[in-house]
């Protein structure tokens, strides 16, 4: 007879949170598949995978288990490959290794200042006052509060905060008297 | 012998500023060609050809001239055709039947009122003043100061004046408190 043939990997895709890729976790996988057994009759079967997710691993990220495809009579078992796919967030946009937040504001905090209070993906506070003038499109830069970065451990990308500026939408004519004198316009 | 034979017609660019095609404009075209005399010989030629240019015609609009272009001997002489193209403008850009100008005022002006000064395509200065609080991306609409309509003659598309907010890049202290007071932040 011929030499076995091995099929193409099955892939499915494995949908993880933004937090499950910064912290990194666990995923226990229920897999269902054919075996050939020694008389050659194809039986069910189910067995449990483990994948470590690892901190920084990205969407298109694929981990293969060799022969844990199903079998066919006469061929070789093929490869299980599951591909990291990436759940959209609330608050972070994942850019490569850089995180992206919106944050809106006042105008009064705009130009008065402020802080932006926010929550990491791991769970810290973080309280960063600013004060630069906040113009629409204004980006803050906080180093290395982006995601993990999987080939150099320890270190991590950036967190960009874009700023949103909410203008009042009515003024008295006193504040808007106030205003232009403030501005010295 | 056979049916003398029609030659795809001959195409070539109007380049129109916007302008022209605003009030209309009367262009005249000198094209060089080749025609055959009654012995058969191909004889080159210059005319010159009128254009008139409608108020409100637009990109791509075609105007054939029948049999204008060069002429082999048995077949008929080629349609000559031109096609309207627009070039850009330093204030408007078209869209459509309207007509869209960006302009930039300091955040005074954008809070404490100001007024837009500009020129029409034909000329008239005209000023409107804004009484509404200017947010980044607020849009001004001036009813009939677009382009003309070809299919309804007298009327006009609109003119959208889009607002960009220059913001300080310095503020003292006490500017940025008298802003935080005035906006009741």
């Amino acid at each position: 007879g011929s030499m076995p043939k091995k099929p193409p990997p099955v892939e499915s895709k494995l949908p993880c949170s933004l937090r499950e890729l910064y912290s990194g976790s666990t995923r226990k996988m229920k897999i269902s598949r054919t075996t050939v057994d020694a008389n050659g009759r194809q039986v069910p079967e189910t067995e449990i995978l483990t994948i470590d997710v690892k901190p920084g691993w990205k969407k298109g990220t694929k981990i293969t288990f060799p022969d844990k495809g199903n079998e066919q009579p006469n061929q070789l078992p093929a490869d299980l490959v599951f591909v990291i796919d990436e759940k959209p967030h609330d608050v972070y946009k994942r850019d490569g290794n850089d995180l992206i937040m919106n944050h809106k504001v006042s105008l009064a905090e705009a130009l008065g200042g402020t802080t932006v209070n926010f929550t990491t993906l791991d769970g810290r506070n973080l309280s960063i006052p600013v004060t630069d003038i906040v113009s629409p499109g204004y980006e803050l830069l906080v180093a290395r509060e982006g995601m993990p970065i999987v080939k150099e451990p320890g270190n991590r990308g950036d967190l960009k905060i874009k700023f949103e500026v909410n203008f009042p939408t009515r003024l008295t004519h006193e504040q808007r008297a106030a205003l232009r004198h403030a501005l010295g316009g």
